[in-house]
């Protein structure tokens, strides 16, 4: 609302290109390992891995009525994450890779801080309420890895490992409606939220905290 | 399309307003008896009694291609949801609420009644063709749960529980599409649809009616 | 690009109006055996049915932002859909026809074929690059049985049974693409993809072709 035309232009073509391209590669390595440890043949893989990177960003842009899609508009993405899944099938399976759980953990927390920025932005500059731009920048960042598990055949982990994740994302997110409010330049929210994601969500894995659980029928 | 411009105003700012916040709190409800039952983490309590509240009325609106969504256009209903799950979580654990599935079935039963009325509605107002307005009702009504039950990880209850459920809305839709070809007072066949679709549900609750099964395969 | 909005009106009255139609039904005769076999209820089997018939080319549809869907714009398909499901639940009861996972594959395979020709020209239609128009027939074709199989609480087959299945989709998607540019008569591209599809996909049911699987995390 507070900015110009040409600035959103300028923001759009810098920073939020950028953070979206880095967002869509951390997801779709983090969706490449979960699909070779699951077992997945080759195009399970390309699917899973193109779920996670896209999955998120689409469902958004569904939401908010936005075309074209980040992939339609860069279709030059589609061959990047093609030639990337093909290319780590063949390096993964000659240097024996070590599929752990633990390496996913990292790209997948770049993503979930870079996302959450990213598309609670593009939500404010849609002119949604700050609760409901909160909620798209989550939908962006979580729900990429909720598709993954749904095709996966598990309950989402965002929902159900008691791990922050989406919570990490909607403290964020809140960081960039603030800038906004604020007045504050676009780029400083959008580093600010995606550096506090991140951190939360790796102090959250170095620490082991853990959301409270469901009590009312035990005990 | 035997309405004028006005009385739409009129009916969308009364009765299908006061339906859709009725029906949203019922399946909220719900979903949160559902996702406590499966000791989901405070996130995931918060996702599935949302989407069993919005995901229905959302996947309607994308299929229509209506904007701005109900709780986007509403967004105090997003803090609404967000109290309600707090304020649950403490009063449950508090209370020792005894969560069985039977708790869960008459709100259930309440928003199938509303959202299948006024989903159908919504559906007929955008001049869609009768069997698609029926289906749109069933949309608004079933699909919140098919989605919380999807991302519980269960094949949806309302297709394979062998009670009526879809059946219902299915029945309760077409009185709406038959007020309106009768040219009838749009709240008459809202609450009648509405009634007739909750009180199906109950008889078929209370009497244990079972849909057949398909016997091809055995016998 | 190259074609006349005049042939394509004709093209869209002809040849793609009775692929869509014909795939449609193939697509909802195999999920209607899947349902009958998954032993859900009367409601199960019609939306099952359904989803596989239909839930591919609506989800194109909302990617691609193009209203009215298929079933909107035809509305009497859904009560052929109806129609075939209640009278297959009667005849396949009386006649105790035999449901197995081989009866699925042929009208699978010519949905797979049909779906992808189609898919993939409207996305050209609606000016998409190749790279997108190729994902978008396979998004037709794939994704019905995509939405079947997670409804179903199953692993799509589509991306673990280690059995080219998009993989054909994906081959014969480039022959209307090829087509396109080469500007060649539109139905010459469209059967040739259709037929090289199934023919593809026969081919790789009768041999037992195997994708390879990911060799990572074992030897």
């Amino acid at each position: 609302m507070s900015s110009l035309p040409l600035s959103q232009v300028l923001s759009l073509s810098n920073a939020q290109i950028a953070i979206e391209a880095a967002a869509t590669l951390a997801f779709a390595l983090s969706g490449l390992i979960e699909a070779a440890r699951k077992r997945l043949d080759a195009v399970g893989v390309c699917v899973v891995a193109g779920l996670a990177a896209f999955g998120g960003g689409t469902l958004r842009d569904v939401l908010l009525d936005r075309r074209p899609f980040f992939w339609v508009q860069h279709a030059a993405w589609l061959w990047v994450l093609l030639a990337l899944c093909v290319g780590a099938m063949f390096f993964m399976r000659t240097r024996h890779f070590a599929l752990t759980e633990r390496a996913m953990q990292w790209p997948d927390a770049l993503g979930l801080g870079l996302f959450t920025a990213g598309g609670t932005q593009i939500a404010i500059d849609a002119t949604m309420p700050p609760i409901v731009a909160v909620f798209m920048g989550m939908v962006t960042a979580v729900c990429g890895g909720v598709l993954r598990d749904i095709v996966c055949n598990e309950i989402p982990r965002a929902f159900s490992d008691h791990r922050p994740y989406a919570l990490c994302a909607f403290a964020g997110a809140w960081l960039v409606v603030l800038a906004h409010e604020l007045a504050m330049p676009q780029w400083l929210g959008l580093v600010a939220a995606a550096g506090c994601v991140t951190l939360l969500r790796a102090l959250a894995m170095l620490t082991g905290w853990k959301l409270p659980a469901w009590r009312a029928d035990s005990e």
